[in-house]
């Protein structure tokens, strides 16, 4: 256990470094540095400490090659745009050198991380492996494919559902990595709710197939109701996702108003009760493994930390020390843009605990923290035209500006305008009217410019902001419109359209309670990116599956005369419901269409329509689809929208507050990251043990865990 | 303050009474049994204290009488069946009769509840008003409506709209006013994020105007698509319930691939985010206040048990202390069917906390647990026939029976039985093997009864007796069965394969994991009750209202050749979606019908097609009514299954158990009751405070609370 008398008493210290900066190591003060931003970014990487690793291991961590990184797997997932089935055909060539950049890029990542950690460490690691198996097999595919499309055979291109692995293996995928792990952990209890509720819809199918299959009921299509098991189970399946009610009960009810009993029961049972346990279920699991995560977390953050603090440390009246010089030096390394003013603030705030080792924990913490300068700085006129400026004439307009009505009336003329832009068909007037309120709306922010200091008028209108650059955007696509015509024109109308629209959202912000509801909206933002992610991984996977499954089945005519468009092309559906409701548009014949397709199906509703090809296989594509997205990803995406408004409901209470958020907050200041938001979501149930350092040095591997990333070690 | 040093030491009291039995006066005996059995069951009725009064009282509270209450609520509930428009039609005279004497049994109820509160109380409690107000206007309309009915003018029944309150006010429908007093308190939370989500949907609307109003796109059935900002609205709003994806999104997706991002956007926002902030924040508002209202009712039983000791009390070493003897001869008023062991267990449990006050003031909990006598008896075979059963060939049998094995093969003949009934079609061999079955069920029942003691072997199967009960009847219908013949018949034969098919439920129930979803959903059963009323109350008053609307709009014809059956009897529906999916039966033109309409619009696909009059009275209802149940009440479902399962996770942990609990645990005992629960939910956020009884005596209303039901008095 290192530290663990470790209260720093800097008071005594004299301010100053007590090595001089040219004594102080550069190859430790970088060591330091890349554990310190390590704890900030909550990177897990066991790297070596040698100097030339450590300079090579900050290169890895540059944020341009970071972007690369992504840019390449953005390329790599949008090849699927241009390939076979293609929303814009390109010839195979093309998509083969694109594709062979991609792969090139990640074995030039692979083997920059390769020679960063140590050889055994490397190998050891699931997710390297599992990229060079995928480089290969996306190589041997392409020999494959290749080969046997030049001489003209039907071949599958299987390697592409590979290709979101990229995005869930590469270094920076944490958080998307962290939760498929907590689903895959979670899944275990799922999986037996999951087989209750199937028993009891099979349950349901027998007692179905006894009391309507012999009474010789039809369906609306004339087809038999309710008389082959198989079937009666899929149609009760629907049920459950309440796609196909109340049709799959009308013929039963129209024979006898008792039987509509059978269904109510079965509803509630299966739709109401069981979907609530699969959210209970899922939330609870998903919740649990998700803590486990984040105190691992936190104690590897920790860690990381005690390891900077080690390289750092000087001895002072017995106790390990770190010096403010040492510690200015530290912090300018880890954030080279950072303000002498926001420094010598983070300095005061660890300073002021008075216990050294905690508040040096906490620098990385204390880096996530967006500080906004709100100084009352002088407004650049007042130097420039001061007498003008401080005349009384511009005293009024300054103090007519700072007036509350001054808000109130520009609500509104948003509002008016709203009306207006409801209203705006034919009149011409109305479109004369839309540059009054362009002049308007341009007055104002010159006149908020002229009172308000520039950047502090930035710093308080952040989110907000969209509505200003709304507004620049839409006065230079007006400009554009006026010039072009024809259907480029429209499109920038469109854009024109929906943003004057958002102009509205300034209102709904201007009432104190809608904000609070929407701030919350908006902190949970980033997290639902990773959700997003979580998504798109998801998705693509089905999509590559069901294009080489369905692709070409249906065809969607743009010219409704031709023949074949009231079947969608495909003589099976003649008559079908698919067809009837014009639903042609939905198939997997390209990516796009798939994901729409996809997103309709995540929807539910109609879904046994959109089952345009009623044979078992796409029946099971899209059952399995059901499970994964609609009873398990989107159950989690609800319980995370919950748990993250009770910790907001909570936290508005004051109940869970930390330290360092009290102290935070009495200085005004905010922050919210991923990772931020996970740990205070499980502040209050993580134990005070996990403070405790006293982690087993010799502990190599975090034990219990068979998935080794995030691992971290000791030193 | 009482009893703020009520330790009591039994121990060095002399066991049995210091009073004698002769000597405790039986009125005091009655008021502080009445005490007791109020705190038991959380009645909260501030009853005068005179012992005429307490004898009234305890006559009012009978099970006999309560039960005849809730008879005749049921009676007047299901008027609504034989009146116009009736299910079942009866004269006039009929059910205004039937109604008369309902009328004049609630009349009579009251008239019973006035003599035994001090007649201020009784006109300051609204549920007393709103109880004499319904009946009064009941009498008004029933006379306007019969002597204009008489003179054939067009009369509405409006007075049945109130009914439910009935249910609501009566005494003993506490659980339900409380679920009632927490919707409307969360209410005001919940409106705020309503009307955050009416303005994302009005924007989204407007913007789809800009977007789609002038592009002359059209839907399937011709109309103009997305012109009519009313309509688009409508639309979208439908969206968010998924009812009319993805048919809505159809025309702009044909007519451009990236106008599906609008719509995807929107559903993303409106449906998931949205929706899930409204279970969010019903969740929480709902739960806060309800944990208020457990918070109010833990402080009245203490409050009331307080009493009780206080009327019981005698000084032993200056200690207030109530003896063993006055507490039997409580506890023997309380429940007078109690047996002496479990009279003497609950002293055991009560003594051995040695703090008389607490032990005392828990005995309401005690009594509510249901203890079930393990004890191991003797076989009575072992007594009436000693020899054989003791017999070696008689304990291979008891020994085979009691072998794992035994259940196994069982749950695998009941697995092949499923099959058979699966199978049963047409072949008479199937229905003869059924005869097998029946009789190896029977061999089980027989031998399982030979092997372990009745009441044991009852006990421990409690719940799943009803799989032992399903045989019972089975046999006694098939009996019935093969008597009968024709539709009669057919029913029966229904009821059996039900019954035939929950047999499986058995082998469900010898999985451990299984068992404990299943017990969790059976201990919720209770609530899940409170929560079927809260249901039946706001479908009732819906059913009214839609059946005075809409009656006889919509003609259900029994023929499908009859004229008119195509559109449902209503020329406005040639052609309609209503009537191609041949929903004719969805009408108001009876109860029954009315709530299977309403449970279709609560499962809500669909629902934009039952709407089957598109005029606006018909949207204003229906969007009323989804607000209402599919947004609070499906949403306050949701919040208590999942709430019950986090208990359970919680529970099973053993974090949140009391010592009471514990010591039950130990004991092996289990207790269920609705309050319990509720109780138990909010047990770990109570404060300690609560178990304070320094409630100022003069506070004669509780502070804050405008609804003055449950109210308490301090003596």
């Amino acid at each position: 256990p290192f530290f663990s008398v470790g209260v720093q008493n800097t008071h005594h210290v004299f301010p100053g470094c007590g090595v001089s900066s040219s004594e102080m190591n550069p190859s430790e003060l970088k060591l330091a540095a890349v554990y310190v931003s390590d704890a900030q970014y909550n990177r897990n990487v066991f790297f070596n400490t040698s100097p030339q690793c450590v300079r090579l291991y900050m290169l890895y961590n540059h944020w341009s090659l970071q972007f690369l990184v992504y840019v390449f797997i953005f390329v790599d997932l949008a090849l699927a745009l241009f390939e076979d089935p293609a929303f814009v055909p390109l010839p195979l060539w093309a998509t083969y050198i694109m594709e062979l950049i991609c792969l090139a890029a990640f074995t030039a990542r692979l083997i920059h991380y390769a020679r960063i950690i140590p050889k055994q460490k490397f190998w050891k690691d699931p997710k390297n492996i599992c990229i060079v198996v995928v480089i290969l097999l996306t190589l041997v595919d392409m020999i494959i494919y290749g080969s046997l499309k030049a001489m003209d055979y039907h071949v599958v291109r299987w390697s592409r559902v590979f290709r979101p692995l990229f995005l869930v293996n590469v270094t920076e995928g944490r958080h998307l990595r962290r939760a498929f792990r907590s689903i895959r952990n979670a899944l275990p209890q799922i999986i037996y709710v999951f087989f209750l509720f199937i028993i009891s819809v099979l349950m349901f199918s027998l007692m179905a197939l006894k009391l309507f299959g012999k009474r010789d009921l039809k369906t609306i299509d004339g087809r038999s109701y309710f008389t082959n098991y198989g079937e009666i189970i899929f149609d009760l399946y629907v049920l459950v996702t309440t796609a196909n009610s109340p049709d799959v009960m009308m013929p039963a009810y129209n024979s006898s108003s008792t039987f509509s009993i059978f269904f109510i029961v079965y509803i509630l049972i299966n739709t109401y009760t069981f979907m609530s346990v699969f959210l209970a279920v899922v939330y609870n699991n998903y919740k649990k493994y998700l803590k486990e995560e984040v105190r691992q977390l936190v104690r590897a953050k920790r860690q990381k930390m005690v390891r900077a603090f080690k390289v750092l440390q000087e001895m002072r009246d017995e106790e390990p020390v770190v010096m403010q010089a040492c510690w200015n030096q530290l912090v300018c390394v880890v954030q080279p843009n950072i303000t002498n003013a926001h420094r010598e603030l983070l300095w005061s705030v660890s300073d002021e605990n008075k216990r050294g080792k905690m508040a040096f924990l906490q620098l990385p913490d204390l880096l996530n923290i967006q500080v906004i300068t709100l100084k009352s700085r002088t407004h650049p006129l007042e130097i420039w035209i001061p007498r003008i400026y401080s005349s009384s004439a511009s005293r009024l307009i300054c103090r007519v500006v700072q007036h509350r009505a001054f808000v109130y009336i520009y609500d509104f003329i948003i509002l008016v305008n709203a009306v207006f832009i409801g209203l705006d068909e034919e009149n011409s007037f109305f479109s004369y009217a839309e540059w009054v309120f362009l002049g308007l709306y341009l007055l104002e922010i010159l006149m908020k410019l002229y009172t308000f200091e520039p950047r502090a008028f930035y710093a308080r209108h952040q989110f907000w902001n969209c509505g200003w650059v709304a507004k620049d955007f839409k006065m230079f696509f007006f400009f554009f419109f006026l010039k072009g015509d024809g259907y480029n024109g429209r499109q920038i109308l469109d854009i024109v359209f929906i943003l004057r629209v958002l102009r509205l959202l300034r209102v709904v912000d201007s009432i104190k309670r809608f904000r609070a509801i929407i701030n919350t909206l908006v902190k949970i933002g980033p997290t639902i990116l990773t959700f997003g992610q979580l998504i798109l991984v998801v998705y693509y996977i089905f999509a590559m599956v069901g294009m080489e499954l369905f692709k070409g089945k249906i065809t969607y005519f743009e010219n409704s005369a031709s023949p074949g468009s009231e079947y969608c092309g495909n003589p099976l559906l003649k008559g079908s419901a698919f067809a009837k409701n014009n639903y042609c548009k939905n198939n997997f014949n390209n990516v796009w269409s798939s994901f729409v397709l996809l997103v309709e199906l995540t929807v539910v509703n109609q879904w046994h329509d959109i089952l345009f090809l009623t044979n078992a296989s796409a029946r099971i594509f899209f059952v399995i689809f059901h499970i994964l997205v609609v009873i398990i990803i989107i159950n989690i995406f609800v319980a995370f929208v919950l748990e993250a408004f009770f910790v907001e409901y909570t936290f508005s209470k004051g109940e869970l507050q930390t330290s360092l958020e009290k102290k935070i907050e009495e200085l005004e200041l905010g922050y919210r990251t991923v990772d931020g938001l996970l740990q205070r979501m499980f502040e209050a149930d993580l134990s005070p043990e996990d403070n405790a350092d006293d982690e087993d040095p010799d502990n190599e591997s975090p034990p219990g865990y068979n998935f080794p990333n995030p691992s971290y070690d000791t030193i």
